[in-house]
């Protein structure tokens, strides 16, 4: 198998990498494409400097698999090219993800989906991933009417550089230096910012809407009402949701809790508690909680915590690649 | 008019003797009382060093107004000394909130309950006082029926020792050392705790069930019912609160927007984001994003921040004691 990877310097990017080598995948080679500003890098890959190169139809031929991990702008771009190589593309980016020819791909949920392709396949959108995770072993009980849902959002859903900020802003507050940012809107060590994405004319922003559409491709319930607010938090790799779901019938919170704790790639937690600071750096994604709702009848609430950068993107994308090949 | 400060050491202790003082309020005298290890410290008021002092019922004689900033134990051991001295006793524990003889005080929202009391007021919870600031406008229009609460909850909320705890922590992953915690159950620097106070049999923390059992009684709406999840982020002083409500009418943003703006103790923020970094320091409580709910024909979904030292607790039962003077 060849695979390429788009904006392999980036934290998704490198994570995608680390993730073909940790999941020892039948890997062949590996092309790694960035900006020219990166040319003449190297990054590790099974023990040898892999060089960064720029991305042309040229190097795209011959791969099996893309991986995207760029804008939405460089998606659309670079989208021909892969066509025209053969390969398939599994794209990180939101530029495709609501195209009804387009599989949107939660390998645990929805993996089925992915096979009946066109050479492109989207990785959804990263709170999206972890909610689903938590949930679609509850939706396969009985179907999600409503959901309300508050994100607490790692920086690293920033890249790097959002690591970086925060990092930076605790080394200034500890020293009683001036805090910096750029990153972020506003300093967001010792703080929390309410807005993610642009805002669309119904007052939510672009990232809080991806939560009710992707949500419905993902889990295929097309109704499924979804309120979500999106707040970035001063954590550095897992994203966090507070939930409360309503499903056309009662699910007990020991059925619930049963089937969070049968579903692959979920870790139900009965008694600890899910906190980003220790779900991060791994696949899984731990629900915890699960309480019946005050309100509704058939509704719960819950908590869930998985790595942003990995179930929420890199290794979501990787997976997807795996069971391509596995149900080839 | 002479003021007790029960606890006057802690965060909200010193708290409410600053605002007795910036607020000009006509104070001939104010005892601090203490523990016995605080004993010989003296605090300063209206340029004077006040002697700490330990309660006893001679001390507490003569006194108007008890603050009280204590523990629920204390403030139950410590209350019928106060009724013999024959002071008012605003009390910020949460002992005596849910006695139907004791009324339960916002006072731009339910002061009037205030009047009625038979010699001691309770002062709700922090994140019921922030979020029901944003809420009671809109409850004058229409009643609330369901309100689903996530929060995001400052250090301030476990006193100085919990600022104390985060300050340290920022210092020790800035010089690469070992993070250490005491006050709260685990790190909180780069971490949100999903559990703040203890479980009921229903899953939910005592924390979680104020926002239901406070928010009814502040705003005489027995029936409203809410689903709250309670967390602790790494902020210093202001309470987040995502929140959802749904009224038994309609109400419009602009409807929304006009309410909260005009409503005592609140800002409006149109085009501003609240943020807990920006809020604090100050008695205003900050609303925004105010939008229209995806699920619910009469919902609102916004977004609030507040000093959970000043209006959650200090200001609010500082401004008790000022309203029962304004109507002696």
């Amino acid at each position: 198998m060849k695979i390429g990877i788009l904006g392999a310097t980036g934290a998704v990017g490198r994570q995608m990498l680390e993730c073909i080598e940790e999941r020892n995948m039948n890997v062949e080679e590996v092309r790694l494409f960035a900006s020219p500003r990166s040319l003449g890098k190297t990054i590790p890959f099974k023990g040898q400097e892999t060089p960064v190169e720029v991305v042309s139809q040229e190097r795209l031929n011959g791969l099996d698999y893309v991986l995207g991990a760029v804008s939405n702008a460089l998606s659309r771009e670079y989208r021909p090219l892969i066509e025209k190589a053969g390969a398939v593309y599994v794209d990180n980016s939101s530029a495709f993800r609501m195209d009804p020819d387009i599989p949107l791909v939660v390998p645990e949920i929805n993996g089925e989906d992915a096979l009946g392709h066109h050479g492109i396949i989207a990785n959804p959108n990263c709170s999206t991933i972890i909610t689903m995770m938590a949930l679609a072993p509850l939706a396969r009980i009985s179907k999600i009417t409503k959901l309300v849902a508050s994100t607490y959002q790692a920086v690293s859903g920033a890249g790097i550089e959002g690591q970086h900020e925060l990092e930076n802003q605790m080394v200034q507050i500890a020293e009683g230096k001036e805090v910096t940012h750029k990153v972020f809107r506003d300093q967001i060590a010792c703080n929390v910012i309410a807005e993610i994405g642009s805002y669309n004319d119904n007052g939510f922003t672009t990232e809080e809407m991806k939560m009710q559409n992707e949500g419905r491709k993902i889990l295929h319930m097309p109704e499924m009402k979804v309120d979500c607010t999106c707040v970035r938090v001063p954590v550095m790799r897992s994203h966090s949701i507070s939930v409360q779901a309503v499903f056309e019938e009662k699910i007990s919170v020991e059925q619930a809790t049963a089937a969070i704790a049968s579903f692959t790639g979920d870790v139900m937690c009965e008694t600890d508690l899910p906190m980003p600071l220790y779900t991060s750096n791994q696949d899984l994604v731990y629900v915890g909680r699960i309480r019946p709702s005050l309100i509704e009848e058939n509704g719960l609430v819950l908590w869930c915590c998985g790595d942003q950068v990995r179930k929420g993107a890199a290794s979501n994308a990787v997976q997807i690649i795996e069971y391509l090949e596995a149900h080839r």
